[in-house]
């Protein structure tokens, strides 16, 4: 199948790998040419343009471009694509993205790769990257049934778990596991960093190990990744914040009014509970 | 030196066991006489006993117990000890202690070596646990130079990194490095598990990968040690949580009124500030 993918960073470098290993022809389009010229050497992509027409052979095509150009793109890549090709994209936020693309393309179906690294861009790109991760795909009543059937094969191709969802759902979902942490744990160093005390924070920056390092770690990664998550899933953050903030409070009560045996039930139930999220 | 341990766990047989390998005499005392015939097989001790009576020999003692029995145990000791053994414990929060035994003992020096595990107990105690750790001493004004002397060489020969802190600025720091994190922690857990939409909750937990999994270690780990930090540090912990509960309140107001240049600004500034807390 010619497979087109449109950004070649970290996602879009790695699908067309793998994809190309599975005996697709790779069709990439970057806005840099020297990106172009880097996934041909990795052996990420089959041919390279910085030209969007390059895609008007393509069968499916993968939008891999940060989350805010992605509605913006497809807008610009219409004229160039045939009514049958299928459409996905691979961005963190669902909703936002469906209600604009459905609209303007039929053969439109959203999906999320849940999968990355520390690091970004076409030099980050790796084999394998999606095996054993989980894959949404978000598909709505009026998606055609052969562009779902076309991406649960791609899917399937590269190991992913495959996962099936309402936008919104997914959007919700996201929201408590990956857009929450990281306001809880940036929170926590912002809040450390407001100690007034010289001796007690040159204390706690020498003492910090573990515990601090595993909390704090998503609350201090990429500030432009953290207002994206904001930005474009603001609703469903929101209503997870709001809920943790009575959680919170909840817990500074019992601390407050001593009561010790509800505090260690609540810390009960959340040591059996984790094992139900991560294994 | 004859070196007396009260309290066989993963600390107090970790302790031993490195001692003893610098040359030390080790005398071990637990309550339980199968976890006394443990310490002799594992190496942590040399002479071991169920009677606190052992430990009129020991020049230096290590009380090794729960926090919660600190206070209590060296007041059961003291009629077994000469006037100049030295005594120090390893509890993690140093304020009531230092309070509690100083009137009562006058060669006392609190002590917190920073190092653990996940498991606990006499089986779960390893060597070189404190090795390249932080060690805190928190000796007050009456504290006698001799007895400072003594501690700093054995924490010198464990490896550990040593530090001095008056005992409630060592609290206040560890509420701000150990204790806020584990209520920051567990307060996500429980906002997740108040979800009431069962798709979203389903596919929240299918889809947590590593960033839940780091910001809920500490908060799913043992309730017991959790109530403990609250209990013994209420006071620092709570002055934490309400200054965390104010950084919480500005991230949700910065996404409210869609902020995003000064969110970014704050997620940029624990970006570059976590790094003076951990490498």
């Amino acid at each position: 199948m010619n497979i087109g993918i449109l950004g070649l960073g970290l996602i879009g470098g790695s699908l067309g790998w793998d994809l190309r290993l599975s005996g697709h022809h790779i069709l990439g389009v970057s806005r840099r040419q020297s990106t172009c010229s880097r996934a041909i050497a990795l052996g990420c992509v089959d041919e390279v343009s910085v030209n969007m027409s390059l895609l008007s052979r393509a069968e499916v095509v993968f939008i891999c471009t940060p989350i805010g150009l992605i509605v913006p793109t497809i807008e610009l890549l219409i004229p160039h694509l045939p009514k049958n090709t299928v459409v996905t994209d691979v961005g963190s936020v669902k909703a936002p993205i469906v209600e604009g693309i459905t609209p303007l393309w039929d053969n439109f179906i959203g999906g999320h790769p849940m999968a990355g690294t520390a690091d970004s861009g076409i030099e980050a790109a790796q084999k394998n990257l999606f095996r054993d991760n989980p894959y949404v795909l978000t598909p709505t009543t009026t998606t055609p049934p052969h562009a779902i059937a076309i991406l649960e094969e791609i899917v399937g191709s590269l190991g992913a778990r495959l996962y099936y969802s309402d936008p919104s759902v997914h959007d919700y979902a996201v929201s408590w596991i990956s857009h929450l942490p990281v306001m809880v744990s940036s929170s926590l160093i912002s809040a450390c960093l407001g100690e007034v005390n010289p001796n007690i924070l040159e204390l706690a920056q020498s003492l910090a190990s573990s515990g601090f390092r595993d909390t704090s770690r998503v609350g201090g990664g990429n500030p432009e990744l953290g207002v994206m998550m904001a930005k474009y899933n603001r609703t469903a953050l929101l209503r997870s914040l709001s809920q943790y903030r009575q959680s919170l409070d909840d817990t500074i009560n019992l601390i407050q009014s001593e009561n010790w045996d509800l505090l260690k039930e609540k810390l009960q139930q959340n040591n059996e509970a984790r094992p139900k999220f991560v294994k």
